[in-house]
């Protein structure tokens, strides 16, 4: 495969591009298959010509939340430690055979140009519908790697890198595993993760194919009060221990400091769990059944034992009858250690499809963690909720995946260019 | 089956159900179901009773723009001539063999009721997860009969209430086609629209089964300048001609009046046509070839022969070729009539589902109209795009379905309530 000339160009990402640029790299991707159109084309031309109404004028200027951005460039990638946005698209592919050391480094040069355009709300240089671009509505693009790609890149791969051991619980379908390349694409608006999605695709073309695709969502930005954790399917709030970001805490839980290969310092792991939420079955619990399954009031989120959400839970609390309050089976008491290493950053997603075969839903959660090394902080967690946890009787664990998230870059380089 | 004794109560749907009402009719759904949980639902009583966490608490006030809502009851269904939401999910559904009109009058009883509840904040009247129920967020619910229920009720429906004609474009496949009853579920937040859709399906659990469920969204509140057209996954301005609400206009081409059925006067007609697009292959198409494809600037979504969105298309306007400056085959020239009463309200959203197949995009249109007679107003732009619009070679109508939207309701009466 040679290299499109445009792509040097790329490899030190500026400002906006002009339309001249944008224009000159679509005309060399797609100037052979318009001239195929025929008659459509050729009038399409004409029109432009006679009445000056051509595509190069810029689209109007978005206005009020969507404009908001993330940084694209820095020690770290975004979508980590950014406050969750309210929609995500997890993309893994396959690479392809003859996709060499050569090819990754333009692949992640190429998809290392475009996400940094996008999350800033300009174009994508080949994009072919840039007035879907002008919304970055806090778009973030994460890239991760999977055993595959860091071994045709001929690097080390960390320890943790690999399927999750089997855990009983799991009924795992393949079409939901693994995988040699990870997208996170996340926005708080689903027009500008469904463009960008379709952009790195296409920049994906000839290096990769689509392995699974798999979007969920939180609540729209501006529904709730900023910061108010998620809340799942099943009524719960979702997420209430996570570290906070920018603190030493997080920093050390989450990201890659010199346990590994030295290109993942600065990265972090990355664990995507399918999981197939029971909302039929869950209705045949009554509400208090519920708080005892999770060891949490589902009104605020308190532990059994305290009022509030932050409230820290006391296990050794005992009710009359000398039952803990936290009953051992929940899910809060099996979720937590005494070893306080043993912690991740969840960043999940519901998801709801078309429910199918008589059923009234196909809904659960995009269980997304970050954590340095999975195997030591990740593993450990599903062990206890896998041996026992009430909640076990209500989910179902379909789809599992495990990649490095590489660091991030500077604008002069590109994601995953300490591998290479 | 017999009638839920609670059920004579929703008749007279008035303000929030307290908590004491609420746990009422769930022990009587769900009291069976709950007793046979065992160890689990046993002690969670006993928790409940010891630490006084139980579920009866009011969940915590939603903030910020999640508690806008849109009025339920009134002489027309909300959710047609409401500002469209940024996520819809329609579902259809197939009435069991034996639902007669008695059980209809109930169910479109029930489902009122909740529907109400829903759109102002309050859970449903069962809702087994109410705190995911406070975020209205503009929530809309918007109901419609299919052919077959209006028999079941032994009313007269309007002429046009069935299938489509067959357009030689159609690829239709029998998944998305149809059903006997229409919900169209329409909030500015996926949460809500999700809970929603639950709520509203088990309700129907007893009364019909879900035939299809179709989801789509356009740009999050916010992300845009209010009242901006939308876009679809071309990249087009799509929506640009509609009607405006509250006009004589608006009145004429949407509301039912006396033409038909006595019981639709107030009502409209809806039509569902799900449009496949080839996004792959429209990336073929150069700007401009697109433009002459649809008749409209993509910067703008101006006519041709005008500068802004809004500016009436100019279709004598010739190039100095002699070529109309919008062309015949243009989408834009065919979807219009010399016949000012063949217009229709647009209300349609972007779907983008998981690629298979090693293709890239799996996405399409939602497009959704309404309109006082679909033999009158639809069929007719139908058929000028079916025999000539440049724009079939990209799209691909998959799914089709018609379905009388009944008129609204007051506070003591239930949608549908006309025809029974």
């Amino acid at each position: 495969m040679s290299l499109d000339p445009e792509h040097d160009k790329r490899e030190q990402p500026g400002p906006a591009a002009g339309p001249g640029r944008r224009l000159s790299r679509r005309h060399l991707l797609l100037g052979g298959a318009a001239a195929g159109i025929g008659a459509a084309g050729a009038i399409g031309v004409d029109l432009v010509a006679k009445t000056g109404s051509g595509g190069s004028a810029p689209p109007p200027a978005p206005l009020v939340s969507g404009t908001d951005t993330v940084p694209f460039f820095g020690v770290h990638q975004a979508g980590v430690d950014t406050e969750a946005q309210s929609r995500v698209t997890f993309v893994a592919l396959n690479l392809l055979a003859d996709v060499d050391r050569a090819a990754l480094r333009r692949m992640m040069r190429i998809l290392t140009d475009d996400a940094a355009r996008l999350t800033q709300g300009e174009a994508a240089l080949a994009d072919s519908e840039p007035e879907l671009g002008v919304v970055p509505a806090r778009l973030t693009v994460t890239f991760g790697f999977g055993p595959s790609l860091v071994a045709v890149a001929g690097g080390l791969a960390p320890g943790w890198l690999k399927p999750l051991p089997a855990f009983t619980i799991d009924r795992l379908q393949p079409e939901w595993n693994d995988g040699d390349l990870l997208l996170q694409i996340a926005a708080d608006d689903p027009m500008t993760v469904a463009h960008a999605t379709r952009m790195l695709l296409k920049d994906l073309r000839s290096f990769a194919t689509v392995r699974w695709v798999q979007s969920g969502f939180r609540r729209a930005a501006g529904s709730e009060k900023p910061g108010t954790t998620m809340r799942n399917l099943f009524g719960q709030v979702d997420g209430t221990v996570n570290p906070v970001a920018g603190t030493t805490d997080f920093e050390a839980l989450v990201w890659d400091t010199a346990s590994g290969p030295r290109w993942m310092v600065g990265g972090t792991g990355f664990v995507l769990r399918r999981i197939s939420m029971n909302l039929d079955k869950w209705d045949g619990l009554d509400r208090s059944g519920r708080e005892s399954t999770i060891g949490r009031t589902l009104a605020t989120g308190a532990p059994l034992t305290g009022t509030r959400e932050r409230d820290e839970p006391d296990f050794t609390a005992t009710t009359a009858l000398g039952f803990p309050v936290i009953p051992e089976f929940s899910h809060l008491r099996r979720a937590r250690s005494e070893d306080t290493t043993q912690r991740i950053l969840r960043r999940g997603y519901n998801y709801d499809d078309a429910p199918s075969g008589g059923g009234v839903s196909n809904s659960g959660l995009l269980f997304a963690s970050f954590q340095a090394d999975v195997d030591a902080q990740f593993v450990p967690i599903q062990t206890r909720l896998d041996t026992l946890d009430l909640l076990n009787e209500w989910t179902t664990p379909i789809g599992s995946a495990v990649f490095a998230i590489p660091p991030g870059c500077t604008m002069n380089g590109y994601i995953g260019d300490t591998l290479f």
